[in-house]
């Protein structure tokens, strides 16, 4: 017998007829003994519709209303899972946030969670209740309601199991685990028993949107096990989705390439001929950082002949307000030779823990992309992932011949 | 300065448009230095959505988890009203049921309040807010969220305004006073400037449905000062609605009749030749209390040769059941000669405080009656009130006759 939270995402809480679903698999793993917490999503579109209903009326809404209302499609889902649950006959109790309680800061709109009381869900448990809760939401200090931002409800089930001790928080969504790439452009990508925290952070941040970043990295900070699983499949008790483990408890080999993240959201900017001082870095960025635009990658050659040149990547939709500003404010600024852009340019990152103790990684990823004759515009690498930077046409090239060449589509052994 | 509630119903908060038509009557009010505390209902349709979708899921939903759904539909509209009023430069902030906090019994679906805190509304309204509070809802002593039933957002308005001493509790709806009677009816029917607590429940129980009973007992029991107006005229600082008062404190001079009521609801059952003796009004009503049929008026004549005729009515809905327990059970076992029934009858009633001290209304009733050949099958009359029963083909006829005879249409002196 085991405590499991069980999260379900808007889609699986989408009509009374998925609700339905949802109860039956929750009835299968309560009928195996075990204890369970489940912690429902809003009915997907009703988060929207209420905030659309509130744009309606102040186009600055104040983001203590802006919760009241939002925190309102957990409740439903909450009141409606447990009828569900109690329709086939297992006793089920709802919370809302509020009578958990889930403290939180007064940061409306994106709170944080700062703790969780456990008393009355114990209680119920302890007397074969299956607990719902309000995902998404909490209480703060003054008793105002709260809400953690989209996606919270990811972080309010893993937040539970962490305050819990639960064995493993259970995140049902749409897809049935996480895979060594997106199976719609590489047919042979292959579902991960299991992966690392690392490289699941990685994986979701480039563009693997399986889980909200926050609840991964609250997972990590409080060692909860997370598994991801659909609710959309058939149900089968076999299927084990994907385990998210922490590397340190994990005595198993992993693989060296876990697996492989693209995306085509960004844009590249270069200034050439950029005179090689200190404070030069500062003097393109900060202008750039001014005007609320994230940078992503950051590229700078070793100088030749006292010049060199500078790149660095944004979110596409700021690709045009970053080229004016480096045309008309710092090009004139530090004398730069020219400015430059691209925003038809893709992002392939090689994800794995392995590749901490490999070498060659890299290489092997040059050569096979050589191989294929795609230009690398750009590189970037971290500690677990190597990035690359090419012309958006190649990528789904790219990523299929990486994906034969480093064997996501075999078993490790 | 005065300190006003304002309830505002459904219709009144139907759609993103009737709420900013709110906000702007609420800022008139503001803007003339009273204070306010607004409680609104849900958007209209908005709590049948809701228990639709709980039906889906249970055929018979636990009244806990029924409350934590239907609760959300005033959270939605405060948090939308605060938004509307804050979009017109005024301070605003919302409030739910358990936020207030309204503690209420346990009795789910059905709550009633035991106490209300006015600590941060006070607070809040001295800082220059208008508060506005979920209606229809409140939280027990065990944390659980609880729903007053259908209309308890007027119980909710009234209950502030008690809590509070609020000069006034303002009621808006779609229609902007009690009148005389139906206008639909009676078009000359006159909107009545002030009415009694008595004559109000005695009107609204009877059809003239413009408030919900329990909150009119419940302004009655607290000496709350109640006045009905319209949300949906054009604004009309003139526009005083009807006041509803409580007869002691009241010196003005009342009109004899305040209006007339009437409902073609009923159906009327009469047993004919039972024998007069102690326990036979028992034998005829217990089997029909027995299969939970409300009973409205009661006739028994006197005896004639030891046998007398017994009437009474029910709603028109259990007409057909009432009348089979009637020949199946009862005839038999008292002996009674025949059951006979009507279910196409009109109950009509005259409601007026100055009944009491005023002699000679009913005979005038009748003559007016008989004046048109308006036959009556039932006659039953109370303190303020005097019904008559007649075939409903003569209702709209003998309403007219009634408010012409009675002066209804005119302003008393």
């Amino acid at each position: 017998m085991a405590l499991i939270v069980q999260k379900y995402g808007g889609t699986s809480m989408g009509s009374p007829e998925r609700i339905r679903e949802v109860a039956k698999r929750i009835a299968h793993y309560h009928s195996q003994g075990h204890q369970l917490i489940v912690v429902p999503s809003a009915m997907s579109g009703e988060t929207n519709r209420l905030l659309g209903l509130a744009k309606q009326l102040n186009a600055e809404p104040d983001g203590r209303e802006l919760d009241v209302i939002a925190a309102t499609g957990e409740q439903v889902s909450v009141g409606l899972l447990a009828l569900a649950i109690q329709n086939l006959g297992i006793k089920a109790k709802s919370y809302t946030g509020w009578q958990v309680k889930v403290l939180t800061d007064s940061a409306f709109t994106k709170a944080r969670i700062l703790s969780i009381d456990d008393k009355n869900i114990r209680k119920d448990l302890a007397e074969g209740n299956v607990v719902v809760v309000a995902g998404f939401q909490g209480i703060d200090e003054h008793g105002n309601i709260t809400t953690l931002g989209r996606g919270g409800s990811d972080t309010t089930g893993v937040a539970m199991a962490a305050a819990l001790k639960a064995d493993e928080c259970q995140i049902f969504t749409d897809v049935d685990g996480v895979y060594t790439t997106d199976p719609r452009v590489v047919p042979s990508a292959r579902k991960l028993d299991q992966i690392t925290f690392e490289e699941m952070f990685e994986l979701a941040s480039q563009g693997s949107k399986v889980l909200q970043i926050r609840s991964v990295e609250f997972a990590g900070k409080y060692k909860v096990k997370l598994r991801v699983l659909s609710s959309f499949t058939e149900f089968d008790s076999q299927d084990r989705g994907t385990l998210i483990t922490y590397e340190e408890d994990e005595n198993m080999e992993q693989a060296i390439i876990s697996g492989i993240a693209f995306n085509r959201d960004e844009a590249k900017l270069t200034v050439a001929g950029v005179p090689d001082r200190p404070g030069i870095a500062f003097s393109i960025l900060g202008p750039i950082a001014e005007a609320n635009i994230d940078i992503d990658v950051i590229i700078q050659n070793t100088s030749f002949e006292g010049l060199t040149d500078f790149s660095f990547t944004v979110h596409r939709n700021d690709y045009a307000k970053a080229l004016a500003i480096l045309n008309d404010k710092v090009k004139p600024l530090i004398n730069a030779r020219s400015v430059a852009g691209d925003n038809k340019i893709a992002k392939i990152s090689l994800v794995g823990i392995g590749m901490r103790s490999h070498v060659g990684i890299a290489a092997k990823m040059f050569e096979t992309l050589a191989h294929e004759n795609v230009n690398i515009q750009m590189i970037s690498t971290s500690e677990i992932k190597t990035s690359v930077v090419v012309d958006e046409k190649y990528m789904e090239l790219a990523v299929r011949a990486l994906h034969t060449a480093f064997e996501l589509d075999k078993v490790p052994v």
